[in-house]
């Protein structure tokens, strides 16, 4: 089986220029098979904020009323995915700009209202697989934002961890894949305020250990069950860090076992 | 050769939700191989007055500077090109949105200063063919927004009229193309104020004619000039007019004779 790597980066990385300037040359001399997921960063809530739509929060998530929607596409679709596929063709990596409306490639539904009305939240149902495949055969680069649709015309803002996760797990039985999460530490950290202090390989006991610990929290604890997800769904390796630790294979590497 | 279906709609059909709604749909419907190219409405100015971004007109185009092209990224690479593309999903037309630098199909080169400094306003370069006859022949039809750019990391803003003609002339050589300009009146008018007024059949010399005369005046002319360049460097049909004109075959067809 031919290798695909997959890489996201998030929005921290995004807002910093240097940061993703180096993110993007790491990607783009990543040789192979290759597909590129980028969160939005703060951009959506200034734009948000200049036009006087209130942002709000619910368990860390955004909720996306129409006009929230609305941004989210602008800055993620278009400003975030525009800059970022300009920025690859710079560096010769043919990048293809993607949403999940566009060939049809990641089918989603509007999360069901429970406790919560997330709004226009996607959860994703489907992915493609050989649209894709069409790209990535065809020498291109497919660069994904976080937002889907549910091919009934509507738009809908994804978690971009999620996306990562569907990508690489829908990909997985045809390609060896390699899911690597970008942001700004370089590790899962045994202590959040000591960037030495990475866990070099991270087991689901262990994981869960250190959750019951108290040691892993917060927006860690959403990113590790997606990648333990993709682990157990066939996405061969897990790694996640900051930029120098993609670079140098290090970070966090995560095990089934 | 094959036939290839280019369709252009402009700024005002994107803004009627009806309209572009059977415009989308006669798009739709076409069969064999296909392009659409759209403008982008009065929403980037909309965006740009919330934003405090002032608008500058030059001679009926738009003065890119940088706060205007991000607004322009946002609204036709986001927003617009998005809306579209996720239409046609449910319309069963397998929609892949583009800019020039998505899969680098669009080269263009920002255009130099002379009397007037049209800021980051892209003169188009090249059409990249091959990868446009890849997403062709993977049943995928590419809808392409305004914007372009320089390879060197710029994007850059283009009239979508100009996009048209040019993706219809480079696609020429390779396909039978025509090229039908989508926009809210029926055809060419004799009479601006009479829309039964339709000049059926137009040729260089009567256009030139035409002109001398004053009867077709102001933005009419970029879309003739764009027009007729195309039929003169192999497109195979040129339409203008409505959704309707289109549906029915109707509308103004120039003739290189």
């Amino acid at each position: 089986m031919d290798e695909l790597f997959i890489l996201k980066i998030g929005g921290k990385v995004i807002e910093d220029q240097l940061l993703l300037n180096e993110a993007l040359q790491a990607f783009a001399h990543q040789p192979g098979y290759k597909i590129l997921i980028h969160g939005g960063g703060k951009r959506a809530t200034e734009v948000s904020k200049l036009l006087n739509i209130p942002v709000q929060m619910v368990n860390g998530r955004r909720v996306t009323d129409a006009a929230t929607l609305e941004v989210a596409v602008m800055v993620y679709a278009g400003l975030a995915n525009k800059t970022i596929v300009a920025k690859l063709q710079t560096l010769d990596c043919n990048a293809i700009g993607m949403s999940g409306a566009d060939a049809n490639s990641i089918l989603a539904h509007k999360r069901p209202v429970k406790d919560v009305d997330y709004g226009f939240a996607g959860d994703v149902d489907a992915v493609n697989v050989t649209t894709i495949q069409t790209l990535l055969e065809g020498s291109l680069t497919p660069v994904f934002c976080a937002i889907t649709h549910d091919k009934k015309g509507q738009l809908l803002n994804t978690n971009a961890d999620t996306i990562a996760m569907q990508l690489a797990t829908a990909m997985a039985p045809y390609y060896e894949v390699s899911l690597n999460f970008c942001f700004e530490k370089p590790g899962v950290l045994l202590n959040p305020a000591d960037d030495h202090s990475v866990i070099p390989t991270l087991n689901r006991a262990q994981y869960q250990q250190y959750q019951a610990d108290g040691v892993i929290t917060g927006g860690m604890l959403p990113k590790l069950d997606n990648a333990f997800e993709a682990l157990q769904k066939g996405v061969k390796e897990v790694r996640i860090g900051d930029v120098a630790a993609m670079l140098e294979k290090k970070g966090t590497v995560l095990r089934s076992l």
